[in-house]
């Protein structure tokens, strides 16, 4: 943050808002050439595989995160709308959450739940960046917690093309694995409707506005952090580090 | 961890030095493909520039790390072995430590010292990789803490090398801008010395030294994940994130 910008004038709401949609336009990992190429069905099945191990260390963190901010915050009603996370991502008992959704999507790629779960073939890069989430939702603000969950403001727009690229193009994927994102189309509109509410009613100082998208700007670099991790380590130049996944044939 | 180690009976002093070097045989960073381009002369000056900006954090970190464990460190013997660090990092106001002597390189290279303390280029993997360090040492057993410093048994070797390299490499560096490496040279034999000797001595159990270990390859994955985010943003495929550095005509 700028000491200019840390002592201008408060931005609007509209403008704070117009400013965190513009951080998505140039950061959102939806322009990662690794998601290019998932969704347009450029890769091989060890990759996807890859990519879904991985991607289940942030799904399995995501109520590490939202349980350590439910703790902090003040209020029944926020506690009500955090809660309403956890409930989405670690299910009802009868309902599968989205980490039980996620592990459907591994299953269906062939991957042991075990292997998965172990954790025991994860790139050290995924770990430290879910690590650095689960560490700032903890350490910072609530107002940057918030703040740090507003990239689901752009993930219905991913979230459509990756699924409709992927049925497309990949035999190995199906409706049936895919299941994990089709609640996520309603879930994430209404927490991101929430929290972006919040951050406009909340970060009254420009310096808190500020913060607001500083979090914003760290969310997306970590999300970004994690393709660029996946992009070395199977694509380009396809180094795997030593001790983590590599697919059949690698 | 598998059970099994964990349940076996301990290994001998012996043993456990000889896995321990197995681990840095395997998984030290000398052996990143990275490095190998370092000191075989075969970066261009704003490849190297990349290198030295983000070690930069790296060693800026090193001190918040062993103050946080000096602070747990339960004998006067321990504390003046750790603070000796201290002082080999961050000097004593006559001699220059090695954050200054860092500085040293990254002005030789011509990196403005405003810009490089600001860390406003850093790559967010590096952030993340350092940060689980300091992290890892904070939250940390004291003896997984002392064993995570054990790569400087593998140290001296790649100083040697690289100091050696980029002389006979690089027009843009001299032995004044590498002035940082000299002392390593002899500050990290007496480190790992005694940190080796440390953890042969206290971890009786072998629950306790497959903690030893596993912190060794977790220290060695994190130097191997920063080296793994530079050859990706700034080698190949080239792709720096949002925000990150950008060596000229890049």
């Amino acid at each position: 943050m700028r000491q200019d910008d840390e002592e201008g004038a408060p931005l609007s709401p509209e403008e704070l808002e117009r400013r965190l949609r513009a951080i998505g336009a140039e950061r959102y990992h939806s322009l990662h050439p690794f998601h290019r190429l998932l969704h347009g069905g450029k890769l091989t099945k060890g990759q996807v595989q890859a990519w879904a191990l991985n991607r289940y260390y942030y799904q399995a963190s995501i109520p590490r995160k939202d349980a350590s901010l439910l703790a902090r915050l003040p209020t029944p009603e926020l506690r009500r709308e955090w809660r309403r996370r956890l409930v989405d991502h670690d299910g009802d008992g009868v309902t599968p959450g989205g980490v039980e959704r996620w592990l459907k999507l591994t299953d269906g790629l062939g991957l042991d739940r075990g292997y998965v779960t172990s954790l025991a073939g994860l790139l050290p890069a995924t770990r430290f960046a879910v690590d650095a989430y689960v560490a700032f939702v903890q350490e910072r603000s609530v107002l940057e917690a918030v703040a740090s969950s507003l990239t689901e403001l752009f993930s219905p727009a991913i979230i459509s093309e990756r699924v409709e690229g992927m049925l497309r193009s990949y035999d190995f994927v199906s409706p049936d694995t895919l299941a994990y994102f089709t609640p996520r189309l309603t879930q994430a509109p209404q927490d991101s409707a929430f929290a972006l509410a919040y951050v406009k009613r909340e970060a009254r100082t420009r310096a808190e506005q500020e913060l607001v998208l500083g979090a914003l700007r760290f969310k997306c670099d970590l999300l970004w952090a994690q393709l660029d991790a996946l992009h070395f380590a199977y694509v380009e130049p396809r180094l795997p580090p030593p001790g983590a996944f590599r697919p059949e044939g690698m």
